[in-house]
């Protein structure tokens, strides 16, 4: 059972269940409207030994990503995170300034985005090291982005170079300790301001964040708007050190992947870069059906599927 | 580092952090004020050899209990539960049907209070099965009840007998296979309806759910309202097949404990007797300090001091 097939489970035993107003299953949060406002929510977990080793992770590098990847899916909703729930199943043998350092990462990265703790649970673990994190996000009901959104004709943008993160990843495998890379792979930073400011933007249609690879995750966006699209591989931006590879199907990226309006690109960019001094790249644009990639022109294809963790 | 040692870490680490209109960090939700109304959250999780053992507890009642007890929080804040994400870490080994019959317990239960799954996260854990929901309940703000709204000369109440889920633990230990008490340990039912009732009473003033013991919990509602208690356990209510010790420290009962305006004693218990067709009780009241329990107008003590997870 893979995690498609178990996903595929859960929602077989639970479509029946109300949604007591809650919105937006299949996106990165689910979305509770409240009047003119919007509450999101979403979860994710980090398993020693599949998502991370303490050998090669340290304990305040792990405690700042599990927050990042939630606050990263509340940014790719186009809404603020406000607040956090943590938990964490503990061996009995992890050592106490392992905990601290974990907090340290977690903290700062907390009070770097003005995020709340509010709750949390904590147990003994019989195996590994296993961290859950729910993550709430508020704003306007109206800046709220959905995978479903993307029309055809849309721009197809990312909103920062892609691919640090897998090089960085390379890079420790090669034996290299320290790089602005293997610091991006270690502490991701979430597009919070970005988010935020894209949510505002009535011309943003579709949004989510790169967590899989581009290559897998605009398939999400393709499959909730029912829509297809084309891909200029040369035109993803592409962080320093990087192999095309990296960018095209590199995961753990965190950036944020976006549909536009055409019509509005030229001064949705331009004020990007204004506000960020940086680029909002155009890579592609949203057809009738269909994926297809192109490298100067020319369709090319690749084999890499993005990643899955069963 | 035992858990209370490493909560009290996590404090020190994020007491610095905005609360961002959360209250309620110590009561068993924490509480978003919205207008007129609240939202409450809470985690819980479940791990495996530390919160159950597979061999001894099914898929399904496993389900049926994760969610239990995050309902049970939510019930203690006065307000009915309207959403949960769930995160299930699993082993490579576990088999689909363990999976399946455990969304089954989820989702019947689930189903039973109206309770949405809004999202989660799934991923392969290379020890056991870790288990974290998060729970989100929904009520008007007047409604909410915390631990810390104890006053001196209030009575104390239990919302039903305890000391079943003990003696069930006990005749499993036994070699026993069947009986309410192994029923109600297996799937404890959440007290949802009774929860949102006494939510809605004025007179009610301190409320939390039973989940370590009363001689464990009722510590808390006197610690966060700087109050004292005395309680007389022969007036405990007990269950069938139950010893004092049973009713008195045993945990994963599962009920609300709470305290009310003593000069409303008569007409709470009677409408909750008219109501749910079983006895509120009066077990002690509210003094202003010192924790005293009296078996027949006698003092007795107990060292039993509940239990911490490290």
């Amino acid at each position: 059972m893979n995690e498609f097939e178990l996903i595929a489970a859960i929602n077989r035993y639970t479509s029946h269940l109300p949604d007591n107003g809650f919105e937006g299953i299949g996106d990165d949060c689910a979305v509770l409207p409240l009047g003119d406002e919007a509450l999101v929510f979403t979860t994710d977990a980090l398993s020693e030994g599949v998502h991370f080793l303490t050998a090669t992770t340290s304990a305040i590098d792990l405690g700042h990503k599990a927050l990042a990847v939630n606050l990263s899916d509340v940014a790719a909703m186009g809404v603020r995170p406000v607040a956090v729930l943590l938990t964490l199943s503990l061996p009995r043998e992890v050592e106490e300034h392992w905990v601290l350092d974990f907090m340290v990462g977690f903290a700062e990265l907390a009070q770097h985005y003005g995020v709340a703790l509010i709750g949390g649970d904590t147990t003994r673990s019989e195996g590994g090291i296993q961290i859950s994190v729910t993550a709430i996000g508020r704003g306007p009901l109206r800046h709220i982005k959905r995978r479903s959104a993307a029309q055809v004709g849309d721009i197809i943008l990312v909103s920062d170079r892609l691919g640090g993160s897998a090089a960085g990843l390379r890079q420790l495998w090669e034996g290299k300790v320290q790089s602005p890379e293997i610091e991006q792979h270690r502490r991701p930073m979430p597009e919070v301001e970005v988010g935020a400011w894209l949510g505002a933007r009535e011309e943003v249609h579709a949004m989510m964040d790169l967590s899989d690879g581009l290559k897998s995750d605009l398939r999400h966006i393709l499959n909730a708007s029912q829509v297809g699209a084309e891909v200029q591989v040369n035109n993803i931006p592409r962080a320093a050190n990087t192999t095309l590879g990296d960018c095209w199907c590199g995961g753990e990226d965190y950036k944020l992947l976006l549909t536009a309006d055409p019509r509005q690109a030229g001064i949705l960019c331009e004020e990007f870069e204004a506000q960020f001094g940086r680029n909002l790249a155009v890579i592609g644009h949203i057809t009738e059906q269909g994926l297809r990639w192109f490298d100067h022109h020319q369709e090319v294809s690749c084999d890499y599927e993005g990643f899955s963790h069963f």
